[in-house]
């Protein structure tokens, strides 16, 4: 394993995409995002995402340079027009309006259009918490998830992130897949030649499958919890594609034309002020949800992201340790 | 069976709120609500609560005749206080100026304060489809579910539901509970002393237990998708809790005080209006959204709420069907 610090990881990433042709904006925007989950031991959406950046733009299915439209749709929606660039500096850019319209109007929407999207929820989620504002996001991306009852994917892994903010302590913030298990689970077991468990996947006539392979090649991944994943799934579909007026998954992956690029789509997220909800009571609620959650830790239940924040706690003191192999996989890309 | 059209249910539904006290709007909206559940083949939601509601009542639970204050608490937010009445009139007195608001910034909450809740979502959601806006609603109910990885119950069966436009045709709506059952089948399983699945619930020390006594008296239910659903269900907590200034379900479960009444708590409906995200756009994007369902219905899977609708369509030629005992119950509350 290679030791860096959080400092130098970042400076790695930056410095390998400008290297590769992203202007420095992006490459900041980008390399934060990838040092957030190597930070928060989220090493599959870590260092290791910058090969993908590298390997999006090579196949131009990214733009290095594009600069962000930020668009005053209605009084409480923003939209903005990444322009084929990665989602994150489009959220950057819209996000001191969606602020200022969720405390001017109590809730307000964010719509990211034509982005290129690899990163999780959980970073935006948590820059409209650190705001003081409560924050729900989701996205779809290509279409590998069969609906309940069905057999041919129409849904992407389609994420529902949540943010809640708490003061100085770290929010509450959730971030999962509407599919029962990542896409790259499943790969994993058809490399070890593992079967996968049941629930994950169908083949091609809608029969459960516990081989990775039928799912991945001819069959479909499946969603969590039966009809009411399939349900929010479609949700994510609706809200962050024909809403929004972006790409379903579906759509997304027809783009992709077998690239093996990520997802070109859209983003939603809604963001809300308690303050504008609560006035002058809002301490005094808020610490009722702070009740709910000492319900939940109280009796030894984990709260969702604390095993993130734990690994952040850590990477603070200490940095962050990559492979060996994926550390010269980098360095490559400096040459 | 006794064999009711769908007027005379509903008469026999508000004679029997007004001969028990109810005024004319609070006995009005109720019936419209619970015939619309017996019409859907509902019949959990159907003519069955007439009884519920006059044991509210009966209880001290629920104002008879409190008048929805509406408040324009923000220029996205509409507030009612319900002032412990049932949750109906409360929504029908706020539906109005969140349509406004949702159509002049696009994105707009409802938070209904202080009512009693018994009737599920889409009766509302509908209401917001057929003016044109996708919805979404949540509300908590009594902590009777532990959270993943827990055994003390702390959130409700806290449902939440959807509903996107479909123009003429009846449109896409999914309401479910985050539990993953609905208490009122554990207490079926109890009655017929059959066991029940596992991953409904677990005992007091939090294992999974088949026992419905179990489960209804010492241990806990359990949400569906694991900690997925578990996330959601804390969601709705805070959301429809905490953030609109009113109970969670350990609260309402307290101020119920062993009654046996319904929940007494708030709501939270968020609209949003597609014209005002697409503009003159809306049509198209619409109609992609038209070719998503026919990708699931074109390969053999339902949409939800199709079973409803199918039973609607039965109904409005038909008239409903109720058991005896049920009619005769009802008739008792004339006397």
């Amino acid at each position: 394993m290679i030791q860096l610090s959080l400092i130098e990881a970042r400076e790695l990433a930056e410095s390998i995409l400008l290297h590769n042709g992203f202007n420095l904006a992006h490459a900041q925007a980008v390399a934060a995002t990838v040092i957030a989950g190597e930070r928060d031991g989220c090493a599959s959406h870590g260092l290791y995402r910058v090969l993908g950046c590298v390997n999006s733009l090579r196949a131009g299915k990214v733009s290095a340079t594009a600069e962000p439209q930020v668009i005053d749709q209605a009084p409480s929606i923003v939209r903005v027009d990444a322009g084929g660039g990665f989602s994150q500096l489009a959220f950057q850019a819209g996000l001191p309006l969606l602020a200022q319209k969720t405390r001017a109007n109590g809730i307000a929407a964010l719509a990211i259009n034509h982005c290129v999207h690899f990163s999780a929820l959980w970073v935006e989620i948590e820059q409209l918490t650190a705001e003081g504002l409560v924050a729900l996001a989701c996205n779809p991306s290509h279409a590998w998830v069969a609906p309940a009852g069905g057999r041919v994917p129409v849904f992407g892994t389609n994420p529902i992130a949540f943010g809640w903010p708490r003061g100085e302590q770290d929010p509450f913030v959730f971030d999962f897949a509407t599919s029962a298990i990542a896409r790259g689970d499943i790969e994993l077991h058809r490399r070890a030649g593992k079967a996968i468990p049941e629930g994950w996947g169908v083949d091609a006539q809608g029969q459960p499958t516990t081989d990775a392979n039928v799912v991945l090649d001819s069959g479909a991944m499946l969603t969590f919890g039966g009809h009411k994943g399939s349900a929010l799934a479609a949700m994510v579909e609706l809200i962050a594609g024909p809403l929004i007026g972006d790409l379903t998954s579906a759509e997304s992956l027809a783009y992709d034309a077998g690239s093996k690029s990520s997802p070109y789509h859209g983003e939603l997220i809604i963001a809300l002020d308690p303050r504008r909800f609560l006035g002058d009571s809002t301490q005094e609620h808020l610490a009722r949800a702070e009740a709910l959650f000492q319900g939940i830790e109280g009796q030894g239940a984990r709260l969702p992201s604390q095993r993130r924040y734990a690994a952040r706690a850590r990477s603070v003191v200490e940095g962050v340790q990559i492979p060996e192999a994926l550390y010269n996989d980098l360095k490559a890309l400096l040459t």
